[in-house]
This record gives C-alpha cells, structure tokens and sequence, in this order.
C-alpha cells in the first residue's frame, strides 16, 4: 500500500470514530439541550448518500465508513430526541 | 459527468454543510456543554489528514470538502472552550 493511503485511512478512522465520544457524552450525561438535531439529520442523509456512492463505485473504504457514521447519526438523533 | 458523481457531490456538501447548523446553535445559545471536546478535536486532526491526502491525489472534492469542514470544527472548538 502507498503511504498516501494510509495516510486516507487513518483519516477515515479519525473522521468516523470522532462521533463516539460524542455518543457517549450523550449517554453518560443524558443531555443533548446543546446538540443540533439539523446537524445529525443533514449528517445522516449525507452519509446515507456516500453509502449510495461508495457501493457504486466498490469502495470498501467509503461504504465501511460511512455505514459506521450513518450507524453513529443515527444514535446520535436517537439520543437528542430522548434526552433534549 | 455521471450522475453517481452527482450523488457524490451532493453527499459531500451535505455532510459538510451539517456542521454549520451545530456552530450557529453554539454561537446563538453561548452554551456548549452538550458538546463534546473530544470529537471536534478528533474531527480536526482527520479533516486536516483528509486534506494531506486529497492535496496529495489533487482531488478537488476532497480539498474543499475538508478546508470547510476543518474551518467549521476550528469554530467548534472555539466556542467549545469559550461557553463551556
């Protein structure tokens, strides 16, 4: 593998798991008064088109971070929609 | 230009563009404490990785994409440690 792919997967490990700790702060604290719920239903309709696009064009990367971000979105409304 | 890459785009903007609601809020309410450090300082340290590599394959989506979103999770964490 070149070292510039590497370089995009540790990118889009970093930019898919950023939403972990997010989630967890949700959890733990069970509030999300400060958390937009525009942000995570525009993020998830995102993702849910680069999930469209990653299949399309047969990339594992695309398709396998962004069905954890869409997974993590979703949460994430789940969450602020419970606890807002 | 083929209509998958139309889907592309659109999922990039999309995801980009969902971060600009969740600065609005922070700036509007003076109030982040929802918000989580972590993923905004995650999410910067990936954007800036995303755009070494999409400089380095000169992809212009990937450039764009990540200068915006790298700029709105600046803004982030700087409301972040001013309204915490």
């Amino acid at each position: 593998m070149e070292s510039i792919e590497i370089v995009g997967l540790v990118a889009a490990t970093l930019t898919t798991s950023s939403f972990v700790p997010q989630v967890y702060k949700a959890f733990k604290n069970k509030s999300t008064k400060d958390v937009s719920l525009t942000m995570y239903t525009v993020l998830l309709v995102g993702t849910l088109l680069w999930l469209v696009y990653g299949i399309n064009i047969q990339s594992m990367s695309v398709i396998l971070a962004n069905s954890i971000t869409s997974l993590l979105a979703v949460l994430m409304l789940i969450l602020k929609l419970k606890y807002q």
